[in-house]
């Protein structure tokens, strides 16, 4: 008797998981904190209901499936793919699990730890698959206990592939995946949601299409919440599947995998693995330009858009799932052709939200992460409240330290030699630095005909919303003021705007002018002169790598930034200036002149004592302008500093 | 050996108290929730602190002396009193024990229970005085435990009066006010803030001038944190006792005791009992206009006004304390010509704020009791959290029923037959009603010639604010929508806005407009048909006695109705209009037409009858406008209403 196998490619079946590490809490908890108001019900719904959601608003969605990556490198490179295609919205992502792979390892390129990341880094809905054959039950409940600690909620239960060429049952083993599911089910109760392979076709190895069937609905009647199907060739197979389904009673979502053919060899190695057969058609329009990579996807793509089509205009299909191969063009196009791409999707919260449950009630953070929202899960990630009891409060549980500069989902997407082209292979002075910045905001290319697309502060291209600043900015940083976080004041904008909206619609946005950035002391001095004048208006924080501080907040407590007003809601305050946080910020920001760019340079190199003076003897500096409904005094401020120092 | 006596007239030192009863904390326990800005420092600080904070600021301050009432009605009258001249804003107010009437009870009248209900209702701070002569240690303890338990942090200890002609000292009693303030600080700790009396001429029972200046030392050496003087005639008498206090090393603060003379028999009772001679240039002026009282009462401002400029003059006195005699015009008008009272005090939130220590972190209430804040604060006395993980969450502990309409500090400031005057002798028909309501709302005479300044739901007349909106409010109540609770939207005033503006100087406050009413089920229908042209801009909640209730409000979350943004400050939202009390206070609506209205009025009469009916029929309706930058469309709701029924 046969089950089913792994979707894509894998080899042997044995796998170890190393024990536990990472954080993460048991339980999501709630918490008692009244003032959380639902901006986004999806946010605190399980994968199951958001998917009903979908089904009966009629909002077709999609999915997108990828594997572990080989490398280190690689999983720099599939970190930043889950952000630009976490940015079309899909619904979920899932991660292939590799029983070769070391799969529920700490490693950087295990299933486990992708997952991980794009649960709490990247804030993905994510299914991590797991296989159960030629594992013992322990095994599989630590890399069940380990997934759940990470913040995992949802598990593709399968069975996985023989370790030789035929497939002997194993004595109280798991023979198939139904007994992973009912595993599931016993030892975490309803904790996960499962989801179980359908083969529209059968399964190759099964001993018929309608035993094949059977096995399915055991594995749904086990407690499986849905089905992704196994790839197919047209509309029809699926449909046929689809009746046959329910015709014996599966009622649970069955969801159409979707291969954008990509390749010519891609294509034949997937079919050898999954032993399906390509239909003539197919094959008598791809065999003649089997040789033209472009003209391969392009029929890739028309042929996915089309069959896409008829699933979704049957009505018996709501959300489609793809098989990336780890690749982002064809199936970016194919959704963007279908219409369900979000080309403008509407932000929740005005910074990146992490899934895990745990986090699914944060509803504030500090400004000063805006540009690093990694790093700022990554040293909360002990935390047990969002952040309930800790603004303002120096004795909550402090911020992790942040040593591991060099975490894959924490490190630059780009390698030394880009960023010795952008920031310098030789500083020459403080101006040469002034100069980074000052390319870094115009977009301009530096002297040696390089564009600044990052900085060490922040790992992409400035945001839109910084943009409105441009012109500002690039003064104040020529001279010195070298600027890492800015945003605007808002009055109330609506909150559908393209570039400072965030949350549900028929809302309004207000935003407090900020500004932060390094600057000499002699700056500073004239600064703090300067600021008097402003006394009423302008809160500042000014702090120095040793920690002395100068400020003229009353107290320890924070200042609201930017809130939003919607209709039927407690107002919602996202973003604060917090004087306790700022200061484990500022380890942050000055480590990074070090980590990130001096250590580009020998040490003893003239550069690298450049950036280490500026690290040992500038000021981090924040100012918020409360006037909200007033023209943005910082510019005033800024301008008057100069002034005084001519 | 003698100490001290009270400071106002007092009889025998006899007082059992009957036992504890009420509500309150033990302990003032913070709240861990971070999104409780202080406002207002004031409010988290203990008198004692209040009292550093305007000495170091140099902000001038008076409080107020009370004592008790001896029937109900009296009671009424002084809590009334208590919210006029707290508008004024004393630093505090005390309210004397008199041993001869039960003053650690329960009775409405006694020292306990006002000291009571103006920390609790009336959001003052309370020293309540306490004799212990005569007492056991464990009536002194219960008394104590009784007073904590209710909220009161400051107490005046005080010896009392002896029960002979002739005081003997009791062995293991308390026979002096010293032995009362040490027990304090054995069995309280730091609890209680505690003040002593103070005698700039020394006591009347004192060996000597020195004697008692010594025993004041002990009083504050054993633990006592301010003086309060007895009254004196010149200022001399005051800076001379100052100077010596501070020569044998008193450093706490001494409050001098003012007392304007108010007429001349009171004069005589107060020197008879404190054994203090009056000057012959006062007694000079006053025995020739002895029974002119209103000459008297202006001969005594002169002198106290002229008085007190000195004390405040001489840079030693930061406070002055009056002796009111529980009379209002005399100490106001001091105050006035002062400077010193408050004639527009800053609100620090939109509520009348409660001054017990459990509630100092309160920050947000319901709309709905907006103008019956004593009763939302009787309702929620025994919550311990002020609303942490209540509102939206009806598994919280309930709101308490309201069945004690009469108590005192409650109950309506117009007896019976006023308010037969103002709501009518006889009703005909629901239309009487509709008179009744327009009546209130314009301030214009009923036909019968009487003004109608207080409603069921509101014993005061019109807010000012509400003000805003009369004209359409007349045109609606005219027709049958009953409003009885109302504010506009308000899109950003200054938070120093004299009739909106609430909260610290230099923030900004907002409001979505709010409308609530009730209306015959006529009007619902056909207002509910109106309202699905609003369905995205307007809440509505509508509700009837029977509880059936009607909404398209999404979940149980509470809607910020009111808002403000503060400089360096998370946004304060101390007003919403949360669905799950509306269905608590919806009772209370309910049941005052009954008890405050029907009531009035025979049983079975024909007036009687037609408040049961709309008590029985009509809705409750609460609407919110989402939309606070635009045009308020509430009142185009309610025009539409009312063209769909003609």
């Amino acid at each position: 008797m046969v089950n089913e196998t792994q979707h894509t490619s894998s080899a042997s079946c044995s796998s170890k998981s190393d024990g536990g590490s990472s954080s993460g809490s048991e339980s999501s908890k709630d918490s008692s904190r009244c003032s959380t108001p639902v901006l986004d019900a999806e946010r605190h719904e399980r994968l199951r209901e958001k998917m009903r959601r979908r089904q009966d608003s009629g909002d077709k969605w999609f999915s997108l499936e990828f594997f572990p990556p080989r490398t280190a490198n690689a999983a720099v490179n599939l970190i930043s793919r889950f952000d630009r295609m976490g940015a079309g919205g899909p619904l979920f992502i899932d991660v292939t699990w590799h029983p070769a792979g070391d799969p529920g390892s700490d490693k950087e390129t295990s299933s486990m730890i992708i997952a991980n990341t794009a649960v709490n880094y990247c804030g993905l809905e994510t299914i991590l698959h797991m296989t159960c054959c030629n594992q013992t039950k322990d095994d599989i409940t630590m890399h069940l206990q380990k997934a759940k600690r990470l913040g995992l909620k949802n598990i593709m239960a399968l069975r996985g592939d023989p370790v030789g060429e035929e497939w002997e049952e194993e004595v109280d083993g798991f023979n198939y995946a139904v007994d992973l599911v009912k595993h599931i089910r016993n030892e975490f109760d309803d904790y996960f949601d499962i989801c179980v392979a359908g083969y529209p076709t059968g399964h190759p190895e099964a001993e018929s299409y309608e035993a094949d069937l059977r096995h399915l609905k055991e594995k749904v009647f086990a407690g499986a919440d849905f089905i992704i199907t196994q790839l197919f060739f047209r509309s029809e197979t699926f449909f046929k599947f689809m009746k046959d389904c329910q015709a014996i009673g599966i009622t649970c979502p069955i969801i159409p995998g979707i291969f954008p053919i990509q390749g010519y060899h891609s294509l034949r190695q997937l079919v050898k693995l999954s032993k399906l057969e390509v239909p003539q058609e197919i094959k008598d329009v791809i065999e003649p330009i089997k040789d033209n990579d472009a003209a391969i996807r392009n029929y890739g793509v028309e042929l996915a858009v089309s069959m896409c089509r008829e699933l979704l205009d049957s009505g018996m299909v709501h959300g489609l799932h793809f098989y990336t191969l780890n690749r982002e063009v064809a199936t970016t196009e194919v959704l963007k052709r279908l219409g369900i791409w979000k080309e403008d999707p509407r932000r929740p919260l005005p910074w990146a939200v992490s899934a895990h449950p745990k986090r699914r009630v944060e509803d504030v953070r500090p400004i000063f992460w805006a540009s690093r929202p990694k790093s700022y899960i990554y040293r909360t990630q002990e935390w047990d409240d969002f952040p309930n009891g800790r603004w303002g409060n120096s004795s909550s549980p402090a911020f992790g330290e942040l040593k591991d500069y060099y975490l894959f989902y924490l490190k630059s997407k780009s390698p030394r030699e880009e960023l010795l082209k952008m920031w310098g292979e030789e500083l020459t002075s403080e101006e040469s630095v002034f100069e980074v910045f000052t390319c870094y905001i115009t977009g301009e290319p530096n002297k040696n005909g390089y564009k600044v697309t990052c900085m060490p502060w922040n790992d992409d291209p400035l945001a839109t919303e910084t943009n409105l600043l441009k012109e500002e900015l690039e003064k104040v940083n020529r001279r010195g003021i070298l600027t890492i976080n800015s945003q605007p004041n808002i009055n109330g904008k609506p909150s559908t705007d393209p570039i400072v909206g965030w949350g549900p619609s028929g809302g309004y946005v207000f935003q407090k002018a900020y500004l932060e950035f390094f600057a000499s002391s002699e700056i500073i001095t004239a600064l703090l002169k300067v600021l008097k004048k402003y006394e009423l208006r302008v809160n500042y924080h000014i702090v120095n790598v040793k920690g002395q501080n100068i400020t003229n907040a009353p107290d320890l407590q924070p200042n609201a930034v930017t809130w939003g007003i919607f209709p039927g809601r407690e107002i919602i305050q996202p973003t604060v200036v917090d004087p306790v946080s700022f200061l484990s910020w500022k380890d942050e920001a000055f480590a990074l002149w070090i980590e990130q760019w001096a250590k580009l340079y020998e040490e003893e190199s003239p550069s690298r004592m450049i950036i280490q003076y500026i690290h040992d003897n500038y000021y981090l500096v924040n100012l918020v302008d409360n006037d909200f409904p007033l023209e943005n005094c910082l510019w005033q401020v800024v301008d008057d500093t100069f002034e005084l120092l001519n």
